[in-house]
């Protein structure tokens, strides 16, 4: 049994790569970047090569490492198979199988917004929790849910897809899915934006909003402020979001809500427009869920991808 | 290891018992009725007796019998804790500790309608899936998910409650659950015959469902004889329904969802009005979910106690 797990984050830019001992200690983290060119086919090798580099450069036998974790964006089943990763330009093969041809050292993969969402539970925001939901707000929104401590992939690895859940009937505009009224379109940084210029064009209200560049970030620096505009812009967004997380509690129970991505920057605010749309719409059994902000930021995936691989030791 | 599993299925009025082999084969039913005065306290020993005589009456011997499983109504956690029964009269209680007391045998407990979506997945509607929804219409709508074969309990035992997602924010009138605009109140026995009696009130047309009793079955009936109006009523409630199990298969990824409950005695046209609005607002990793029609109908229960201890055995 090794002494070591490497976990590793595939972005569509850069690839995160971190080492952790079997105790879960962190050790270090280093990047490479995502070559999506050729069909993402260098990305595998280049991901087995950096590890291959920084085991000889820490003097580590091959022996002494347990596994290798990977999360990537894309539906990956249970069995590491993903099928296609469009911003990588992957179609459908075992990660699994091609990473352990390349490295001989057991290979487990997950989707990247699951796998963070392991790594909140063991290290972040979901720390003691083993059920657990995790909401990414960044250009889209993300998911990943945690079961009794184990990531719930579905059927073909599309579990916790909590950003195409449909809200809004009467939605004109197409979310990147294809479909139309997903939370994505309205809780996600774009969402918000979106949101904002929208209430902006409609109202004839005054606010700080009118000056600048829209962003989640703007709008949220302006509910802070009290910009009575932003704030109604807040609160469609906690209305949307609050109402969708319910009913994602409805269906998986969960005892912690964790809320990552860029969005999350702003705040236990953020907490503070969600929550009264959540209690009011969720079952009573899944109303006294405890909310939280994510803690590991950019390293939940590398935290996660580890995780993966200590789940699986025997 | 005992040859023999018992499976009870805990209901307002009777308690269904059943005897299977180790193998799954079905051996014989019987049914005792619910006492529930005295807070529920005369249920589980009525239940422990009625087994007792059952295995005399059967000359089978209690070191034969591997176990005995349970379901009731109510939120129950994976430990066989039950958090209030409010139609038993039962508070919070370890149901396995209190019969395994009574019996002497290994017992496992769950929420009734997780139960029997293991009983369909195991035997009937979801045969071959590991990854399934159960939805059961009746007067209320339940809920069961099963993922990688487990029940999806969550944290205190209320997961797949999918009667209680929030889908209508124009809801004047309360669910039994003390909210607003749940699923349930448009998609079970009882709210289809309350979308009906509200169509009947609003619009002028004429239809055959203005003489005699409006339920759910008259309703699919008069859907069945081509009745404009009663159409109108099916496409709301498969707005509502395809949407809601929409949301569901975002977050599960379900490779089945069966269909259950005296409502689906309507037949393979529900199914109908259900998937238009359930492809259009899914997203695309679970469009091609299988939808199926419950098969086991009230035996569902003990089908799926009787897996819950076959499950435990290692």
């Amino acid at each position: 049994m090794g002494k070591y797990v490497v976990g590793v984050d595939v972005g569509g830019t850069t690839v995160k790569l971190g080492f952790f001992d079997t105790e879960g200690v962190f050790l270090d983290k280093w990047e490479i970047p995502t070559r999506v060119e050729e069909e993402g086919s260098h990305i595998l090798p280049d991901v087995a090569e950096s590890i291959k580099k920084k085991l000889e450069e820490k003097r580590i036998l091959f022996e002494d490492v347990a596994g290798v974790g990977i999360g990537a964006p894309g539906p990956i089943d249970s069995n590491g198979v993903v099928y296609k990763a469009v911003n990588l330009g992957w179609n459908v093969f075992s990660i699994k199988e091609k990473l352990e041809e390349h490295l001989k050292l057991p290979v487990m993969a997950g989707n990247d917004a699951n796998v963070a969402a392991l790594g909140e539970m063991w290290k972040g925001g979901g720390l003691g929790s083993r059920n657990l939901v995790m909401v990414t707000l960044g250009t889209g929104v993300g998911g990943g849910i945690i079961v009794d401590g184990r990531i719930l992939t579905g059927f073909t690895g599309a579990g916790g897809e909590i950003g195409h859940i449909h809200v809004e009937d009467q939605e004109a505009e197409v979310c990147g899915c294809g479909n139309k009224g997903c939370l994505e379109q309205y809780a996600s940084a774009t969402g918000i934006t979106r949101l904002a210029n929208r209430k902006l064009k409609e109202s004839g209200m005054d606010s700080m909003l009118r000056n600048g560049k829209i962003s989640a970030r703007t709008v949220f620096d302006a509910v802070k402020a009290k910009d009575a505009l932003a704030m109604e812009v807040a609160e469609e967004f906690g209305r949307y979001l609050g109402n969708g997380l319910a009913g994602v509690a409805c269906v998986v129970n969960p005892e912690v809500i964790v809320i990552g991505g860029g969005v999350s920057n702003a705040g236990e605010i953020l907490i503070d427009y969600i929550r009264p749309y959540y209690e009011k719409s969720v079952f009573h059994g899944s109303r006294s869920v405890k909310f939280s902000l994510a803690t590991l930021g950019n390293d939940a995936g590398i935290y996660g991808a580890a995780k993966l691989v200590l789940d699986s030791r025997p």
